[in-house]
């Protein structure tokens, strides 16, 4: 889609969601900023599905399940089925059993809910946290690197963990030493915002094992476009009369370009508009990728188009 | 040093001597491996400082203090006292002491060695495995991003830590938030070499941290000078007499170059000939720098000049 950062108001609301069928939504900084929803959003996705519209919701988050994230949009009045939810929990489950064709186990760096997603495709994982690799054992290092690997082991995947020790970065080092182990990331997100600044995210976890390894991961989450064609699949989407909206350049406006998506960046969130404009400004075609079709103060803006 | 790569071997050797009073040692995969000496690495030491040579240690680990270090040497029957041996775990203590003028404690991701090297400086530190945030508090995530800070904290320092949890990367990436806290790492190698294929290194750890704060860590160990300039500062070294003795092109032979030295690549430890000469006859400068002067199938070759 051509880079234009287009004020989304007024009249040209309702002509822009008259050339829409689906829309997707980033949920964090977009719908809710952690548990308040953002001030319209309910109202907002309630009546664009009234209005026939299809609403999917698309997150980087891989500590909750869809089950979960269902809940948590019904609890603050959203109306959402888990069908609607694409995580990179279950599409990195998925991942491993459409795309990759797993045959073996899975060694887990990650929670309850993504060990639950690869259960419900039927794969078995170890190294769930907080595995029994928490501490080192008590013998010398040579031992760490000698310990028995499970010969089943055919993937090694990164979600967000904050049972992350040592032993697993070195666990994980060594099953990835076999260059036909699969080696996945839910995510890059270096951070996770929250009120007092954020923690670090999966994505430190994915550089200190690629560090460790010389290896890339091959990472599930937005930018990339693995969620949506997921979605494609599922739901027969055509991306010409499709919308990404977000509040983050990197990576929910990137994955709308990775995937000839319309753009709008929400500006309730972690992006501000002025680096979108730098980046439309810039001579470097990269750049381009970052900037959006459009942009809305919130998405409370497009409530005007409804009424 | 102009790049050459020259095998020193015959009547070369005694010549090469003659023109160098200081012999800067790595020592594994250079003198031992794990816990066995390199054949004829012990008679050489000794005869060198029979001669009257000047002989050091450099090594990168910071998991042993100086007295560890030559302690380890004597029991292998290396003549050397603890003030030859230059390891980051003194030289990261001494950064901070004299350059950095450290006024407060450090948040330490490290080990006893390292948290003793401080203590020999009169630095406190808070934060040595397995500390207290070794697994994550009851609380939700929000907990953690709010946790009260030290206020005396002003520098983190990496070094190797077994014990290194997600809980430690938050607190770093925290303080390290602060742009006038100093972020320091002992140094960079992303594998510890063993039997069996070997560990992650330090440099694993320093990325994750990296990722987290979008900051870069000054490090003190090799291909880096500081521990040379310590060296210098203490001994009176004149570099131009000087040699540094390696089995590794991108840490042992690019301090050399970085600190003006000959250098000699040894062929028992990780680099192999075949990659230096690959950089010798690499168009770009920057390959220069990997570049040995000299090569030796092992430091026993050099053994002949001194009969």
């Amino acid at each position: 889609m051509a880079a234009s950062c287009i004020h989304l108001y007024g009249a040209l609301c309702p002509q822009f969601l008259a050339s829409v069928d689906t829309l997707l939504f980033d949920c964090d900084g977009v719908l809710w900023k952690g548990d308040t929803p953002i001030p319209g959003a309910v109202q907002l996705i309630n009546r664009l599905q009234e209005r026939g519209k299809r609403v999917f919701f698309l997150t980087n988050n891989s500590t909750k399940s869809r089950q979960m994230y269902g809940e948590k949009l019904q609890g603050l009045g959203f109306q959402a089925r888990p069908e609607q939810v694409y995580g990179t929990a279950p599409c990195a489950a998925l991942y491993l059993r459409q795309e990759a064709k797993l045959r073996g186990s899975v060694y887990l760096i990650g929670g309850a809910a993504l060990r639950g997603e690869l259960g419900a495709q039927g794969i078995v994982c170890s190294g769930s946290s907080p595995g029994p690799e928490l501490t080192p054992g008590p013998g010398p290092m040579q031992a760490w690197a000698a310990e028995p690997l499970d010969p089943a082991v055919g993937a090694v995947l990164i979600g967000f963990d904050e049972h992350f020790t040592y032993m697993k970065l070195c666990r994980a080092a060594r099953y990835l030493r076999d260059p036909s182990c699969i080696f996945l990331a839910t995510n890059a997100d270096t951070l996770l915002p929250l009120e007092g600044g954020g923690v670090p995210g999966t994505g430190c976890l994915v550089k200190a094992v690629e560090a460790a390894t010389n290896r890339t991961a091959h990472v599930i989450g937005k930018p990339n476009a693995f969620m949506f064609d997921c979605m494609v699949k599922e739901h027969g989407i055509d991306p010409s009369r499709t919308v990404m909206v977000g509040d983050r350049l990197d990576t929910d406006i990137v994955m709308g370009y990775n995937c000839g998506l319309r753009t709008i960046l929400t500006l309730t969130g972690i992006s501000k508009l002025e680096e979108a404009m730098a980046y439309l400004e810039s001579d470097s075609p990269d750049h381009h990728k970052l900037v959006p079709s459009y942009y809305v103060g919130s998405v409370a803006d497009l409530l005007s188009a409804l009424d």
